[in-house]
């Protein structure tokens, strides 16, 4: 018997996670290649088991697809538009590759309407091990700004998630995985910078992040010889 | 045949309103004392039809409990705990009445597991006109000081609503009827102090009022012979 169905999850709600990490200066975000269709990717989703809360569903996939425990999770928007599915042009496709695979009362299921809450989460792209789910070919990390078109309103669901990031990342930066240990004023401009997608005037930036009181300045990072070295940073304990 | 269940509605799934309005400087809330039970209150909530998105089912629902069309509605939280029904102290209490009106059935898939989508609205009170639900004995403005033990986790749907509607006060001002037309700054300040429940110092406030570029200033408030006078604002167009 199929896994999917009313007799383990919640018929008509799902749950896609927007994955997001760092890297080389550049906001990265975990998506999937389906094995259906020419060249299909989708954010990394799934369902919800009925004995579980929506956020231990949304970390089980998270874990899931990247083989991490315990990464903060954040619920940012519900999709509910009554044919986010019905009516979307990858429904045909998905169906009728399904019935390949599955019975036909299994993939009328998972083509059925869904109403998706989005969940964000930031990790550590070091630590991110991609596993692929049932339908997925492989997954890539991607820069924000080469992302493939996507199923369904799967962009839109990532244009929401960036969204909710970039109006609280400075409470969102404790904790987050998203810059190392430690780390210089310039490390977290460049981070900032990447999630926003412009640039931050330097002694302006500074001064801002630094009226947060989350910082606390540590010794300087000497590379070389040189005076200018700068300090070192790290989230308060 | 009972409204409710699956031929018309999505299972599992439901939509809570906090309704929030601004009256006699107090921020209240539309709350509706169910038929059941000795005191027992709740937010009014429904459930998703098949054919409609969830904004859609939350306009309607608000329509149906307060006569209001076109009212600013705002998803701000989904409560997905598994047992926030099926271990809520109030679940025998409601399906033992239930099942005095509904059949065994209905009464089921009303008790049973529901994901609720938080919706908040800003309305006008003076244009409310409250209107009883199916279970509904009759609806009250509250006080957000004065709010009754609620079902099952309502208090804490409410004090999330809260929370979103006091981390974006100043965008959400705009066009959102909890002002009249035209306002002074200390009828702003007022709507402020009761809506973050403390005392704001008045030249910062207008200050800061002022530099979010919202308000437009009118002539003066003459309701005497003063030369003190206060401005009127309004939101500019």
């Amino acid at each position: 018997m199929s896994d999917f169905g009313t007799h383990n999850y919640i018929a008509n709600l799902s749950i896609d996670c927007v994955i997001f990490g760092y890297e080389e200066q550049e906001l990265k975000v975990l998506i999937a290649k389906c094995i259906y269709g020419d060249n299909l990717w989708n954010l990394p989703g799934g369902h919800i088991l009925r004995t579980e809360s929506i956020e231990a569903a949304a970390s089980r996939i998270l874990e899931q697809r990247t083989g991490l425990k315990d990464i903060y999770l954040e619920q940012f928007r519900v999709f509910g538009h009554e044919n986010r599915i019905l009516e979307s042009k990858y429904r045909d496709i998905l169906h009728a590759h399904l019935t390949n695979k599955y019975d036909e009362s299994t993939a009328n299921w998972i083509t059925d309407r869904f109403v998706c809450i989005g969940f964000y989460a930031l990790v550590d792209i070091s630590k991110v091990n991609p596993q692929k789910g049932e339908l997925d070919e492989k997954l890539e990390l991607r820069g924000i700004k080469d992302i493939p078109e996507m199923l369904h309103d799967h962009q839109e669901i990532l244009n929401y998630a960036l969204e909710a990031l970039r109006q609280n990342l400075d409470q969102k930066l404790i904790g987050f995985n998203l810059l190392p240990e430690t780390f210089t004023m310039k490390e977290v401009q460049e981070l900032y910078e990447a999630v926003y997608d412009r640039e931050f005037p330097m002694n302006n930036f500074q001064r801002k992040m630094l009226q947060l009181g989350i910082l606390e300045r540590l010794e300087k990072k000497f590379t070389g010889a040189s005076n200018k070295a700068p300090y070192l940073y790290r989230f308060k304990k």
